[in-house]
């Protein structure tokens, strides 16, 4: 049987995974994610889990078609090289297909996260046979992949479906990523916590602090409170329901794709509420045309990140 | 020489051309538009001056591959219907290619007319060789077309590239087409002239007026005031090229493409600082990669309606 690892590189966790050509899922390894002047180390480490499962892959009597690596950020997927991750300090100018290659003489493939599980969806998900959608993930961030007509849009510096960065509001809400007034910066789990600071610091009562991990309030810490119904917790997820339906709608307006597969973080602990708000702004927003021939839906891929990183492997050298 | 029949179907116009596969023209007619009960005749007139058109091509011994149509609206190119035009009443359901086969003799294709002429600019103008852009025009309207890994994107019910409609401001000003804080709204001719009439009713001095025809002020009144340096001219072309900027700058992060090229009758008028205040907008706004990437530039294509229409032709049966 065909088989390829999956590396999904994150901020906190490297997840390793030996998986099939339909998305199953053989052997899994972890590892967690060192930066600075651990990069090295922890790459080091990553190659031999990976060989580990390579091991494996081998003993069943597979054949292991490559590696696929999943990274926070932009990636120069025909050079390999990591440029620089905004999550990731020290991963930097890292020819990590080069490296993978010479240590694990296994043909290595590298792609931005979102831009990967958009591929597994494509291959493995509700993807499959759909020729133009777009794939975009909500938690602490905001990123997306484009599948446009059966091919990974992959843009003229590999950043295409940076679409938590379009700008919904001009000269509005900062954004981490130095800009005001983007997607990300009104319907991320970000955002959400950084709304939820705001009202409760002018007065607002709620629980939501109550909520809050050592690391204060979060995202999360929104989710968890509107899930015991908490009148702030499910404003503020209306709110960024809206916002996230109008960058939904200026997908469907500029490329009315058959299907937007919404994932991430956020819609784990998120209220029904969320949805609903993000459909009824997008149906207001969308040309009516474009909202009648989508399909938007969430991810039925419990490990996105895992399969993504597969689907590059088999996406690239499967023919 | 290969040849083919152009026909731009115009708000007050109707186009023809028969042009070669280089894009030079050899004969030209026009006629006005029609609508209403009228649209019946003008149809079957337009189909005259193209059969005139097609002799004249035959006459001087060259292959005519077909007809193409730029219409201003969505359109079922593989159907050939014009379902209906928010520019042309009466023009509903309009088997218009079934209608040219019948009556020409000659294959016909129908598209939205933005659409067309960024085929135009891939196969006669700057486009040429470039695998990823973006064409857009700025008029009373803001359309678009996209070229997306070399082939026009028409999405899942052809109205991919309706870039004027993106959301650029929630609740914002109204648009046209119904919605509200479309780019459309604030960088359309028609935004300029709602702006200039809102300025000078809260009491704002300028010459605009002066420069309104019988119909009242419109764009290109605001466009001949800047042209005499009127400083409330001035400032709304610099606010709509901000504005322009920023839906600019949405495509290039969603889309991350090679090239945007820009079009339609407001360049014609504008003042410098629209392009400045579009280009400093768009930098401020577009994620660094992808503003590095790309070059933003205008048209050199004078008629670029009747070149889209061309390259309608040339686009679909040159193989």
């Amino acid at each position: 049987m065909k088989t390829a690892i999956g590396v999904d590189v994150g901020g906190t966790k490297i997840s390793m995974v030996l998986g099939t050509a339909k998305g199953q899922i053989l052997a899994h390894r972890m590892i967690s994610t060192q930066t600075g002047n651990k990069t090295r180390a922890c790459v080091l480490r990553m190659i031999e889990e990976i060989k580990i499962l390579t091991a494996e892959g081998k003993r069943r009597g597979h054949k292991v078609m490559g590696v696929g690596v999943g990274i926070p950020g932009p990636v120069n997927r025909k050079k390999g090289i990591v440029p620089c991750s905004p999550h990731l300090a020290g991963w930097q100018n890292l020819p990590l297909a080069a490296l993978l290659r010479k240590k694990t003489g296994l043909r290595a493939v590298l792609a931005n996260d979102a831009n990967a599980a958009a591929l597994g969806e494509k291959i493995f998900g509700q993807g499959r046979g759909v020729s133009d959608f777009v794939y975009l993930t909500v938690s602490t961030g905001i990123g997306g992949g484009i599948i446009s007509q059966g091919k990974l849009l992959e843009g003229a510096s590999w950043v295409a479906g940076e679409a938590g960065h379009m700008t919904i509001h001009p000269h509005g809400a900062p954004c981490k990523c130095g800009k005001a007034g983007c997607l990300e910066a009104y319907a991320s789990g970000t955002a959400m916590a950084r709304v939820a600071v705001l009202k409760m610091k002018k007065g607002r009562k709620s629980s939501i602090k109550s909520f809050a991990a050592n690391g204060g309030i979060s995202g999360k810490s929104v989710g968890l409170a509107a899930a015991a119904k908490d009148p702030l917790a499910l404003e503020i997820f209306r709110e960024a329901g809206d916002y996230l339906g109008v960058g939904v709608a200026n997908l469907l307006n500029i490329l009315n794709p058959q299907k937007v597969i919404l994932g991430g973080g956020v819609f784990q602990s998120a209220p029904p509420v969320f949805w609903q708000s993000m459909l009824r702004a997008c149906k207001r927003e969308a040309w009516p045309d474009a909202y009648r021939a989508v399909k938007i839906v969430r991810t039925k891929i419990a490990r996105v990140g895992d399969l993504g990183a597969l689907a590059l492997v088999f996406e690239h050298w499967d023919a």
